[in-house]
Formats: structure tokens, sequence, C-alpha cells
């Protein structure tokens, strides 16, 4: 039994989590709408979550965490008005709708995993769940929570009380239409919103339904995905704070009108990204994908960034910001990497207090910084430690590597594997490979050039120990790697 | 407008292709059913029509390449009888069906990304395309070609006399229960199959359908996807060689019965794959998945190995056959590497030639081991050339590197790219770099003891102008990269 507390959006309170089913965890993340690569913001909330997950694991839960992918277009207006995304990258690319949301959905896991973002238990796709989602949708209707109109089915508001009590949103027409109040003349109240839209002609992306040819709604693939895998009543929920109204709301009301039964038991909301103080947006210039942003920094740097601050703060991205992480993240790897060569004294080190501390932290609706920040305070303690003549006992050096790799490394994801710590750096490829080979061949040729051929042959055997063979031709000294 | 010529299982005999729309070729390929790692048998078919694919294109055409993920269960008999795959592997593993299927999906993906496979434009899941599948059956239903029996649905073979017409094959019914010819109460004849299965208890992944509860069947997959992504008729379909019969003469029966129309313009089909002359498979003992393989060969070696026969031949697999394989990739790469770092000089060599005679091959029904022997005696021809006094001016030398890398590297995937040959190895990431650093800092400690401390030095330099940077600390000289 653990004292985790996690700060639950529908009770605005942090409270004590225990899982419907002793021992075993459900969760639920909206996952991304699959029509450009990943940026920021996707990594914020995807980073955030990965490590509730890894937390979880570590506490001893089994969890299967569910994240869907959204391969069927949305309509760009949250309004349910507009073009549908998918479909209008697909146009523009010339190529299916389909093809577009399989090429990002390669992009999108790439990038997590350039992240080192776990993958989900099970990444169910919106078009892969048509069935189930008509399936919910007849369930509404028949229970009087929805009705046709027009080929269109929508949710009938003022059938379900609870509406909005996620968000305490009262005048959701409003909102919904983006400031304007407009009649939708087949809607019966203004708030209702789309279960299911009839196809329209030119849309690409439709199926067969009760009630014709055309394609869900927004917000029900969400609900039925979430219950066709994790059953009706879950235990976490999470996804981004601005998805709280309309979209988390209604999926409440989908589930709930359907079954009767509460939906989820803690709903997790992260904050948004910001750019040098300004909301992120292509229109506004300042929009970088992950992919870009890789070709600069390093993805365990920007993981470390956004673990900085907490996941219900705003993160402001600022190339200021990130290089203080990087040179942050790089002193941790150091002190790491001193650990692992250091030769044992005699010297102790009370690692339990920082566990407890990190503990503390995590469990404390995980508090990433102040993880963070405890596991910098231990770096300084080793650093201190190894510092002085005694250094560090076998034990104490190992019960120390124990904690990194657990808390640094398992839980946060931003320690490298050992054998990348031994190698000094992650291999970025045969680049630097080259360019350390070109320095000892200089060092060879000029060994010759003094006729000095022992250190020349010398060098041609170490390296051949190492695995590369030198040959000399007309043109120069050649090298291949031999395999083993 | 090419010469390339087919060979057609359908005529059984090559013939030139024309695509039905001018400059668009429709390919659709058989995928895995993604309930284990992959092995050499699915690297054999991938990387064959990967070839295929890559000279279409060379070729000038648009391909739309689809090949499906089988990611619901199929009975291991093939007679429609016995346990669902994905669900026997989810029971063991104890995990839901879906959760295995995206696992293997993965792994697939990862395996063929390594062995160069280029991803289909489409790679649509069956499990995806349950409402397609479903209307392909109510058309077959309406047009007299299946009947419902308890449940399920069977095509009736006799309705569609050209069943059997890719394989040759009359006595259905016992190849299809392996040589009992069994009768199941519910079908009106034995050669009929399933087009659908009602549910039986204890069966996980499954639909509601208009004949209730249940999940397609083994054939339908193939022609609902094909077809919707495709057309009703399209130009090539692959697969491999054992499942002409039932399922590809099946899937002719479904979609022709459905649409009156032609469905497959080229049938193109694989050989299978031995150990030692000896059929793979897990009972057998000799059942090796191709990560294990990859612990010990480079994938392009495989790669290279699966394209130096034919893909209308057996392969046999023998680990002397794949070292021979790779002694001759590595021929080829120095072949390359050579060319690369030669200086101009003034000779010239007729590489036309063997652009005419590698393209000769690759229209013959895509004859990669000729193409690959045409490029080896290239080679030859290359080194005859270099060995020469003259050497090769520049141009020639270039539009050697020309043909080279569109055959060997775009055409046939066997060639790494010009950053790899120049680094001389693809990189390794940081274990060989690490270990010729060390040999590195040996020189340094030795150039040190000899008090040479100018070498010691320029060593130093020499490194940090790379990117390098040395710490001398009291437990030895550690070293970082620093990144720009």
């Amino acid at each position: 039994m653990s004292s985790l507390h996690i700060y639950n959006s529908l009770t605005r309170n942090k409270d004590l989590f225990e899982p419907l089913m002793p021992g075993v965890v459900s969760m639920y993340v909206c996952g991304p709408t699959v029509y450009g690569h990943s940026h920021l913001g996707h990594a914020k909330s995807y980073v955030s979550f990965d490590v509730v997950v890894r937390w979880l694991r570590h506490l001893g839960f089994k969890v299967r965490y569910v994240q869907n992918i959204t391969d069927v277009g949305h309509l760009t207006d949250d309004a349910d008005e507009g073009e549908d995304k998918i479909q209008r990258q697909a146009s523009k690319e010339m190529v299916d709708p389909m093809e577009i949301a399989q090429a990002y959905t390669r992009s999108y896991f790439e990038d997590m995993d350039r992240l080192g973002v776990l993958r989900p238990n099970i990444a169910p796709t919106a078009t892969g769940h048509i069935p189930e989602q008509i399936a919910i949708i007849e369930r509404l209707i028949d229970k009087g929570h929805a009705y046709e109109s027009n080929g269109n089915i929508y949710f009938s508001v003022e059938s379900f009380p609870g509406y909005g009590k996620l968000s305490g949103r009262t005048d959701q027409a409003a909102v919904q239409s983006g400031g304007r109040v407009e009649q939708r003349s087949d809607k019966r109240s203004p708030s209702d919103f789309a279960l299911w839209k009839r196809a329209e002609p030119g849309h690409i992306m439709k199926w067969p339904s009760p009630w014709g040819v055309g394609y869900p709604g927004w917000h029900v693939e969400c609900s039925a995905m979430a219950m066709k895998y994790l059953g009706e009543t879950i235990d976490i929920h999470g996804g981004g704070m601005e998805n709280k109204f309309p979209h988390h709301d209604c999926e409440i009301a989908q589930a709930e009108a359907a079954t009767g039964k509460p939906f989820v038991r803690f709903w997790m909301h992260n904050n948004m990204v910001t750019v040098d103080g300004v909301k992120m947006g292509k229109s506004l210039g300042n929009f970088i994908t992950l992919k870009e942003l890789f070709g600069t920094f390093d993805p365990m740097v920007i993981r470390f960034f956004i673990l900085q601050s907490h996941y219900r703060s705003p993160l402001d991205f600022s190339n200021a910001a990130i290089k203080a992480s990087q040179s942050g993240l790089e002193k941790l790897h150091e002190t790491a990497r001193r650990l692992l060569e250091t030769r044992p004294g005699s010297g102790t080190l009370d690692v339990g207090s920082f566990v407890r501390k990190t503990e503390e932290a995590l469990n404390d609706d995980f508090n990433t910084p102040v993880a963070i920040s405890v596991i910098f305070e231990f770096a300084k303690a080793l650093n201190g430690a190894l510092d002085r003549n005694e250094g560090l006992s076998a034990d104490a050096a190992a019960e120390a590597m124990a904690y990194l790799e657990t808390f640094a490394g398992k839980v946060l994801g931003i320690l490298r594997s050992r054998e990348e710590l031994e190698a000094g750096e992650a291999g970025d490829g045969g680049e630097t490979l080259a360019d350390v080979i070109s320095v000892v061949l200089e060092l060879r040729k000029d060994a010759r050039a003094r006729k000095d051929f022992a250190m020349s042959d010398a060098i041609r055997d170490l390296l051949l120990a190492k695995g590369i063979e030198l040959k000399d031709t007309r043109e120069g000294t050649t090298w291949t790697k031999k395999r083993g």
C-alpha cells in the first residue's frame, strides 16, 4: 500500500490513490490526432504521463495503459464545423487519408521512442473501432440520451444533468462555438454535441451505420475505446487541460449516460506549452516540431527539461532554458560516470534519506521538479564523498548507483544506460568514430615519417585488437571494422 | 514505357506488364499475422516484394503499395478449425489480444526497417476494417454467393464456377481439411469456406454483425481491404506460394463474385525457406527469428543473401551460405569505398553496358540474382580500371558511383549510404568509439611516460578538434564528447 496522492481535476483535490481492483491500475490518456508531426505540447503531455505510468509500476501496480490514436479527421473547428484535418492534409499531399494518418502515427511513435516514452499497452485507432462507437451511440439513443436529426446523431445535454461537472462550464453553447452562439438548425439545443455525422459529398473517411453513411463525432471514440479495453469505470484518465471542455466533459456524459456508472475516478490534466512566453501556434510563427528540436538538442535533454517543471504548470520553452537543462543533465552524467569508475574506499553515504525524499516527492502528485532537485542534492553529496580520501566503500557505491539507476533511470528516464555511461556518450554513429580514427592514423603517419616503425606497428596492432583493420594502399591508409 | 515482364501465377506465363491506369500501379501484398516475431520466411517475402516496388518506382510508376496486418486471430488449422493464434498467445502472456497484436506489429516493422524494406503506403489492420468486411459479405449474400448457417456465413463454392482457377486445385474439401474430408454439419458443401464465424463463448476478439456477434473468416479481410484502398481491379497481388490455395483462390472468389469484375491482373508468388534443406518449423527445432539472426549477422547481409536467389526459387538457409554472402557484400563495399576515395585520373569505363544488363535482368521478372552478378562483374571491371595507372576520369568515376548507388543502393537496397561508406562502417554506437579512444589514450600515456609532452599535448588538441575533450583526474584520464 503506497501513500500516493494524485491531484484529481474532478474533485479539485489531492486525493489518496487506490485503484478499483487491488494491485491493478487502468489508465487512459487521449493520444494525438495524426495529421502532422508532433511538437513540444505533445512531448509535455506524454512525457508527464509516462512518468505517472513508470511510478505506478515502480510502486508495484500492474498498469494497463491505453492511449488512443485519432486517425479519423476531426473538424478543424472545435464547434463541429470546419474541415477534417486529416483529409485536408491528404489533399495537400495528394494521398489517401489513411496514408497520412499512418505516416504521422509512425512519426509520433518515433519521436516518443526518442523521448524515452514507453509505448502504451494498447494504442487503439479511432478508425479501427467504428463498431464500438456505433454500439455506444445506439445505447445512448435507446436510453433517450441521443437523437437523430438529418443523418446526424446528437447527444442531448439536457438529458444528462451532470454535463459540465469536470470543467464547471455552464455556458456551453457559447464556449462550443468559440463565442458565437450559433443555432444549428438540426440540434435541439445549441449545447448538444455530435456523436455521428452524416458524410457530406467528397468526405473520404466514412462508414455505413444504422443512420446512413457517415463518421463519428470528435468525442465518442475515447469513451468507446477506454471502456472496451479498461471497463466501464476506469482509474485514471489523462489529457491536456485545454481539453477539459468540451472533450472530457463529453466523454463523461457519453460513458455515464450509457452505463449509469461513474466513468473516471481520477482525472489528470497537464498544462500547456508557451514559447518565449507566448502560446505556440502555427500562425504565430513560433511553431517547432520535435524533429526540428531534436536536430539541435538531445531528446533526453528535452525530456529532462519537461520534467523540471510540474505537469500541472505551464512549460515555457526558450533556448536559454533548454541550454540550462542540457548543462544540468551533463553534470548529472559526469557524476554518474565518476561513480562508475571510482575505486572502492571505505567511506559511507546516507543514500536511504535521499530515497525517502525522492519517493515523497513522487508520491505527492508526481512532483518531478522536486524529485529532480533531490537527485541533484544527492549528486552534490556524492561528489563530496568521492572527493574525500576514504572515498566510498563498494557497498555504499553500489547503493548510490542503485539509487541513481532507479530514480533517475527507471522512474524518470533521464539517465543513460550503464553501457552508454561507460562508452562516454551515446554513440552517434560513425562520424566521431571516423574522426578519432583519423587522429590515430595521423599519429601513425607521423611515426612512420620519423621512421618509428615500432610505433607504427604498435598502432596497427592496438587497433586490430579493437576490431579495426588498417589497409595501406596507394591512395593512403583505409580502415574497416571487422565483424565478430 | 518499359519492357517489364512479370511471371503471372494466373496465366503461368511471363507477361508484359502494363498497369490498368497509365503511370500508376496498384499493388497489394498479404502481410503478417502478428502473433509472434518475424522469421526468415517473412523476410524472403517482404524483401522480394520490396524490390518489386522499388523497381516499379525506378521505372517511373507511381505505386500505391498496400500491405495488410492480420491482427485478428486466425484459427490455427487452415480448415477453419483449431484455436485463434493471437488469442492463444494472449492467454500465454496474460494480456489482451490487442496488446499482443500491437506488440508484434511493432516487432515486425522494426525487423523490416532493419532489412531496408520500405513501409507500404498503407498498412491496414483486419480489426480496423470490420465494417468493410461485413459490407462485402452482405453483398455476397444478396447476390446469392453466400449463406448463413447457425450464425456462420459461408461462401458457396458451387455459385462461383471459377473457384480454384489460380491454384488449379479441384479437390478442395480434401485440401481444406488437410486430407480429411470432414463434413461440417452447417456447410452446404464441404468446400465452402467461412466468411464470418459466430463467436463461441470465451472468444475475445468479436464484433456485432447482422448475423450476431462474431468475427471474420480468414480470407475476407484481404479482399475487403485491397478493394477499399486500390479499387475493384488491382494490378498486382503478391504473397507466399503456400497461400495460393485456399487463401488466394478464396480472395478471388469473394472479390469477383461481389463485383463481377476481375480482381487481380498479376498474381506474384514467392517461394519458401528451408533450413539446411529442411522446412523451417517450430516443432522441428530449426526455427529462428529475425531478431536472433540479427544478433549474428548484419540485416543487410540477410537482405543480400535473400536477393541472391530468385523470389520464385526456394531459399535454403545455412550458416555457410550466409557467411559467403557476408564476404561478398563486404567486397562490394570495399570496391565502393575505393571508388569514393580515388583521385581523378584519365581512364574510362563502359558503365552503360552494365546499366543495360542490370535493367534487362530486373525487367525479366525481377531477376535479382542475375542483377547482382552483373553488379559484381561491374565491380571487377571497376577494380581493374582503378588498378591501372590512368585510373578513372572524374566523369567516369561519377558515372560508376551513380550506377552503384542506383542499382545496388536505391533499387536493391544492398549498398550502405555514402556517409556510412565514408565513415568506414555503419556506426555501432559508443563501443568501438570508446575502444579507439582508449587506444589514443594509451598512446598519450606512453608519450607522457617518455616525457614527450609535445606529443601528449598534440594528441589532446587533435582530439579536441574532433569534439572529444580529455580530463586528467586522479583516477585516470576520462573523456567526453562535446556537443556543437
